[in-house]
């Protein structure tokens, strides 16, 4: 019947950029071969730090563990904590999407975002553009009513966003974004079909992801919510070999490894592999590091305790290990509804932001050296730049001088500290390889507690 | 690529009926002169009668000229009223959607409303299952978080209504559904195209259709919102084409003629033409008049009062002018948010239902008369039955003499009260036709203020 | 200590008045039998029709029987109902207060409150100023915030009104008042110590009551909520020896007799005794009837139907017999939290304002007559006016005749239909006494089904 | 007339303790001479660190600079800014008593505060029981629906704290009280009298202060809200002298100095003279400093932001100082409508706690020095107890030598660290008094970045 035409001619125009755009030199196809063999942009590998948004609906109810998955929890899994928490607080028949209609945001000044995240030494962001509840924080036209534009705060807080944080010069503007939804009746359905139909795919998530690519530009896309179906239900490779070949984005657009049961760790861009992925030795694929500073939860809760947050010193510690063994560090942050960011975040984030004032240099564009790390005196972990490696100490060594056990030292060799680089610090060689270096009286102030010495002239 | 296959199976499950029905005697086809073949069951001008009921989102500000509207009024005709009442009443950022939250339904009895119905001599139901503003009352599974299971009342309104009307013997249970929708972005972008595209019909209103059909069996379907596209754009015929041949209610459903810009009044079922459509003469056509006992609105308006709704006289003289022109009568009432009937809406409908229980052999299964009225004495509108004709009284003649000039009576003509049926009536010849009729001397009480006068063996 | 003598002080303030009034002719003193002996003014027996007015908090929930109980059934009862209404559809830990909020009244307008009044017929308005859960409906100084000017409407509702019906000529402004609240706290201590301490009297009720007879002048103050405790703890003599010599309303106030454990149908003004009193024979003492339309509720009723709403036929009976009997009717309608008047109540007070325009002449400024009643034909109640005799009959005699048999005619005996007072009706008499009088062949319509005759010259 | 006696029967009743309390050796009479002359208990000049909390209505709005008097700002000043929030995100009739239906208090945990509190080496608390708002925390039987109770969170906010705060050993509890209330109908009636009358005083103030003290037993009173009127208005001697002489708590109570126009540095227990008072030497008198860790307010700012609070060594500082110079330090935190302490608070106060763990004995039940700082090689601020003096650096000397000029040094003079006290430091006497101190090579990290060397044998 006539529908079939016009069915075709929609899916045409979806993707209709494929019939106009140039003929490029690489082009790639819709196989994971092909999407595979695609080399990161630099920019990625570079940055090392990027802040995490987890913002939504969830961050009204804004409790309990993981309280992103609130839904899940309450109506899903049936969590006791959860359940109980409505019993006593809210309406026999209040349901999710209720929430919504208090999800305000009156305080969000995205330039206050933008200028906390600048401040932080990151260097990208990526904002969760909807996540499993499937509200989107942009106005979808296929989530009517479901989107922050036309309930709750009604504003495009994705497009506010984009906008101030693109005004930092030397930020990257990354969305999250989740290709299921626990209780979107669509998703249900093809679930209900063992993956066979794809009328949530077609009607909402690729029309969705489309839609995200062509208006915001996002220079990485970090998805989400892959596990249950194959990327085969997904059109993951389809929707790849697009955003590669004939998006606005394609030349540096950066993707994670979420894309279908079975895929991480395996496909896609970068590796994200598991939430709070700690490799033990030097992965051979680039990775990140995703970690919240509420220990507990992606999403704001309301009910968070001090004790449960991380502080500067456990961030700096994680981050630089994270940075030793080749990763990129993703560090979460969790929103109020109203669009504030808790005096605390904004304390964390600008702490990181001080240490990396102090010794970016070891971070930034830095390369895994030969070795790791160490701990003969004190855990000391190293990065290295061109021929300079940096040892970067996690205490300051008690009687103040530092054994380090792998580098080699040669007769051009100077040790300095980048809180102090222009004193050079003294030092002896140790055999058959090391050093010991001799810190100076003044233990420099360090809020992170973490200290950087520069190595010149070692192997 | 491969979605298209996707697709094209995706509409194949949607008319799957099709493929597995069985052949029967008349199939009709996607045209309107095969569609317009199909004779009306034969229920629908037995039942005379109706019940309108309009219910949504909008019962919730239930304000102003035509409440149903209130959207339209506010933020797309920016019409004064609606606009300063909500700057007068909510924050200055209050959207529609933002109402859905307050739409409680929390003393919605359906048996209640069933009682109603069936007291009030209406032989069937049609129930607003989704307006212009979209909100849908049933869980629809291609309106997420718009609808009254997931927001709002969290109840299947439209199912559990079915349930309860169709426990009455005799009450048939109708859906009225709008095919367009106000501001959902994707019937924008269809209109936006010209009507090429048809992104919203295949993804929204054929679904939901179907889903209503499949899911509620409703016995009539009362469509609206046609006039800013062509049938072509709504797939009108081939669903209606589906609707006749191999839908679960092919052999009894009945529709209306709202399936596309220039289709009212001409194709389709019965005609209901213009609102409140108040033909001169006998038209040619099924036809049917909708009126609200709120003359100002058909959805619930908070400060509506007495003078502006119509009277129990005003009603049966409404009514009985349509049903000897050959209409049924579709009689709106508006339900209140919190599920109430208003109890003057109840009045006017049990009035109703109490002028039906003395007078309704005039009306139920009755047929136009070889003349309609006549205004001799008083107003007088004329049905018929087999041989039995029925002159209905607007008014109790003064001086308890009714003269009739049309009928030609007999020697086997007797009259009489229906209010009194046991007691024939005097009457006397006049020439060249005609009749006068001697009334009783005690005036029959009459709420509804029309007495039928039963004429046997008259021409 | 200081404090006795500003306490003094302060009771002097309250009563100031009474230092410099004039002095008139007669004085009452605090007690019973001096304020027994004010005569009522005459206003308010020739009135013979109010209009009662429940309005407040309780009219956000609007449920149950006695709505405006809702308080008690459910915290002070608990009551089945009403606790599980509560549980089904708040939260957990919603109390009485937080309905205050949800108190709009976004459509209250008085003038159209005022017009209705008018048109009922009536010639006085009572309207409720606080009920027993003590929300005030105007800015009283010692309810701070829980008042309608600090919450909810944040208008002065009594004041508003009593400026709209004092527009209207004839009708006259009345204020119910509870002299007890069930849960102030200072009222349940003054209860505790067996009403021995007046904290609350001194506190709150006698200083509100001075406030609203000072502010607003009602001309009859309708007393309720008194009977716990006895006079003497209200300190009813005081206040009422202040009203009647001092106070702004002094020469035409008019009271009631709750004012105490033991007063009704025994002190005061007018006696309402209980609720829907309804004597059996003539009372010695001016009375008043007062009657919901909503059989079941004061309070206004969400939930209400039809079948529990008094009908106009069966408010004409009422209101007629009470009048017959020499009392005042005081019939209550139920505005909704919104402030309109649901039409079903509008129509009754327009119904009965439609019969009094007809019939008014029997009711108004009547005196009971030598009998009250008869029933010879159909029921037949008595009112007259000098020597003027009016038969109102309840039914339509079926025969076109009726008997009376208690009127005793004379020569100048003539009879007249209200409803047709031109045409005098042809009569006999019958013995010992009474007659037969001929009704007209046309029954004069009447909603309410009562017609007047109008004996003149009869004894 | 008889109300005059139970007038005064009420005031006994008030102030009954007075007839039945015991012959005790002292009593004060109600006249400042005799008031304060009173010595103050001594717990209060031992515990030198307290907690103050800010926990009102205001809470909910949160916003603004001294967010507590957020209904002055925007009703009484009309302040710009919280004008223009009022109309940019509430409805048009939205008024300040519409927050309390929003003040929850869902996470309130007065054990998770009191743990807080004690880890803060504070030793008293000092807590809102009502602002200058009149929202009682607490039941008060004179604040009908506009307290904790009633209202809002439904529970008794006060004594929930006081129970919880007294099960830590060591942690005083004490009320903050407003005496006046802005917008309160009696106070006004008073203030427009010129303070002649007392409504106001005897009807709230005094029965509410009376009530706290009996029921909550507060060992300290913060009274506020005084200046308009003098104490005479408030009877603020009567109240002291039944406080000090008779009430419950008479043994050991701590009041401030603010008890009418002109009181305060005057009269009363200890000083606060103004808000922040920082006096530039030695005060004669007992005084406290109240210090916000918000700069900006004392109530909760949902937007306040990371740069608006003082960090720990501010606080450190602030408080050193201020013990230096005798007085005690109130630090001020302010808990979200929620009833959550926000981290950054929470980190604040137990970083005091920790500085404290190390450093409490400089601190606790010292005394001002003879000299009370000096500033030779860093600032230092002077402590004392019996015969050692505790040297209080704000910075870490940078070349590892302290030169103090003002200690005289003896044979038996040893200096300790107090971050080491087992090892005692190495040190010369300089001429004419004074030494220098050397200080360890490895920094004592101090998050709050003050050390104390602890001075025996010096003069």
């Amino acid at each position: 019947m006539a529908g079939t035409t016009s069915l075709i001619m929609r899916t045409v125009l979806l993707f209709s950029v494929v019939l106009i755009s140039r003929t490029t030199a690489v082009r790639y196809t819709a196989n994971w071969t092909s999407i595979d063999s695609r080399p990161l942009p630099p920019w990625y590998d570079e940055a090392k730090i990027g802040i995490f948004i987890h913002w939504g609906v969830f961050s009204v109810p804004g409790f309990g563990q993981f309280s992103e998955w609130f839904w899940w929890w309450w109506q899903g899994a049936k969590r006791q904590a959860e359940v109980d928490f409505m019993n006593k607080h809210y309406p026999p028949n209040f349901q999710y999407a209720d929430f919504a209609h208090n999800f305000r945001a009156q305080f969000y000044n995205p330039d206050d975002w933008a200028d906390i995240f600048e401040a932080s030494g990151a260097k990208y962001v990526v904002f969760v553009s909807k996540h499993h509840e499937g509200f989107c924080n942009w106005p979808s036209d296929v989530s009517w009513n479901w989107n922050s534009m036309d309930t709750g705060p009604h504003r495009d807080l994705v497009g506010e966003l984009a906008e101030a944080v693109r005004k930092r010069k030397g930020l990257h503007f990354g969305l999250y974004h989740s290709l299921f939804e626990w209780f979107h009746p669509l998703y249900l359905k093809d679930k209900a079909s063992g993956f066979k139909t794809q009328e949530f795919v077609f009607q909402k998530t690729l029309p969705e992801l489309v839609h995200l690519v062509n208006t915001y530009k996002p220079e990485l896309i970090w998805s989400d919510g892959d596990w249950e179906a194959p990327d085969t239900y997904w059109n993951s490779t389809e929707f790849l070999a697009w955003l590669y070949n004939d998006s606005p984005v394609k030349d540096y657009v950066i993707v994670n490894d979420r894309w279908g049961k079975g895929c991480y760790c395996t496909h896609g861009g970068y590796y994200n592999c598991a939430d709070r992925f700690t490799p033990g030795t030097l992965p051979a694929h680039k990775w990140e590091k995703c970690q919240s500073v509420d220990n507990r939860s992606w999403g704001y809760r309301r009910n968070m305790k001090l004790i449960e947050l991380m502080d500067l010193p456990g961030i700096i510690k994680d981050m630089v290990y994270v940075v030793a063994l080749g990763g990129n560090y993703l560090l979460n942050i969790s929103p109020m509804e109203d669009g504030m960011i808790s005096p605390l975040f904004e304390e964390r984030l600008r702490g990181m932001g001080g240490w990396l004032a102090v010794n970016g240099e070891a971070i930034y564009a830095s390369k895994p050296w030969r070795v790791q790390g160490e701990n003969a005196t004190v855990p000391v972990w190293y990065t290295s730049r061109s021929n300079t490696v940096y040892a970067i100490m996690l205490e300051w060594p008690s009687k103040l001088m530092l054994n380090l056990e792998v580098p080699k030292t040669t007769k051009a060799t100077v040790v300095t500290l980048l809180d102090n680089p222009s004193e050079p610090l003294k030092w002896v060689p140790t055999e058959p390889a090391g050093m010991v270096v001799l810190l100076p009286d003044d233990t420099p102030l360090s809020q992170g507690q973490a200290w950087v010495l520069k190595l010149e002239g070692v192997k």
